[in-house]
């Protein structure tokens, strides 16, 4: 007997690279029989967003069809805005769990703290929904998401299969850009330090004018064989625990010391 | 005999609010006389851009002679944004300190992640510049800063003072929005768990279109006695060590046994 509509998990769905996005169908199609899903997602790519939110300007949503039976929203807002509405707006209450991506490119290491696909997984986290953002390391428009459906497939049952699930819970997925059969599997890992060296192009405009492309160099500087960089590399999937309380204890102690 | 200049600290001073602000204007006052200051801050206000970045469009920046005999540059990016262009273009080194604020309005608790003042000071402390975001709790235009610059010449003073400071330090310092005589001290604090419940206000525009305002009522859901929200409350500064690597090592433990 087919499991009635009101027992199914309710799986809000969301991204940053926008409603239309291959990465976001690949999401939806890779867990709509697990519960009863909702998309509400940007109406316009909103990489590098981080944690902005609108506020100076209202915002608009619009019902689309563009996901079959399933009911979706774009919104003009930013990932974070799209969670906000989608629970207040569209929901009325809060979803079950959170999926933001699949992201077209790595959210791995300090990317966490400028991606909106990662942010919007922690909006939901602050509200008390677990939450699951996957990213895959291809920044391609039609990167191939074969592979990661079924990683997203399992990391979603593992955290709707749950008993008691820490309601913060906020995990950062990612996905080497491999065959499945090339995948050697999923790595709880930390947060490496690695980043961008930036550099900015400086050009001029047909005015005579200065303008400035950010550009940079991706460097690992975290020797630890713990990190997500290091798995990726290694073809393993990482999975990163994120927290959002972002106070420094081990400073907070030797502060409390010294100060004055 | 006066400090040479090349022995000065190099102060690099930004905001979210935008160049033009008066909290940007006290926070060089208060310190225009501690090491050779330049402000590097956007054209436009940015307050809750979080960790936003530019990527798909780029950057202009302009000098302006807003801070008399200080060199200040305005800029079309995000806080986050102004920081980078600041080392790579303006500065090309790296200051000995980056300082942001002083924002109108508080960036405590949760606010710490949607906040463009303290991503900036997150930004250069992610560079391994040692940063401070000061936010005085009055979001008036006009607000009165007197008393926030006692504090802010404290803390860098304090921070300046370091032998071997942490170069990842990163301070979330809010004041209370009272005359002098009336602060208690200054408090380390952790970030505590309290944030907007939002909602958004539903309104139709002249065309009979909907449209969305955010809104939302601010709760403090946390009772410890060592919040930054309680530190304010009692007319004490609160100083937030933070952190910017999100790992949640206690689940990762957990995850370490559970997962797979």
């Amino acid at each position: 007997m087919k499991k009635k509509n009101k027992d199914l998990p309710v799986i809000l769905i969301t991204n940053d690279d926008d409603i239309t996005s291959k990465g976001i169908r690949s999401l939806v199609e890779a867990v709509k029989d697990l519960g009863k899903v909702i998309v509400v997602a940007p109406d316009k790519p909103q990489s590098g967003m981080g944690h902005a939110i609108t506020i100076g300007s209202p915002l608009r949503m619009n019902k689309v069809n563009l996901f079959g039976e399933i009911e979706a929203w774009q919104t003009s807002g930013t990932p974070v805005d799209c969670v906000k509405l989608a629970v207040d707006k569209i929901l009325h209450r809060k979803p079950d769990i959170c999926l933001s991506g699949i992201n077209h490119g790595a959210n791995h290491s300090i990317n966490v703290i400028y991606s909106g696909t990662m942010s919007a997984a922690m909006e939901a986290a602050i509200e008390g929904i677990p939450s699951i953002g996957f990213s895959l390391m291809d920044y391609k428009y039609d990167a191939d998401f074969e592979a990661s459906k079924g990683i997203v497939r399992k990391m979603v049952q593992y955290v709707l299969g749950l008993k008691n699930p820490d309601k913060h819970l906020l995990l950062n997925v990612n996905i080497p850009a491999v065959a499945a059969n090339k995948i050697k599997g999923i790595k709880v890992c930390k947060q490496a330090y690695a980043k961008y060296d930036e550099e900015f192009h400086e050009r001029i405009d047909p005015q005579g004018k200065k303008y400035y492309w950010l550009t940079g160099e991706f460097k690992n500087y975290d020797k630890a064989k713990d990190t997500d960089v290091w798995a990726l590399k290694h073809n393993y999937v990482s999975v990163v625990p994120v927290q959002f309380d972002l106070t420094n204890y081990t400073l907070k102690k030797q502060l409390e010391k010294q100060l004055f």
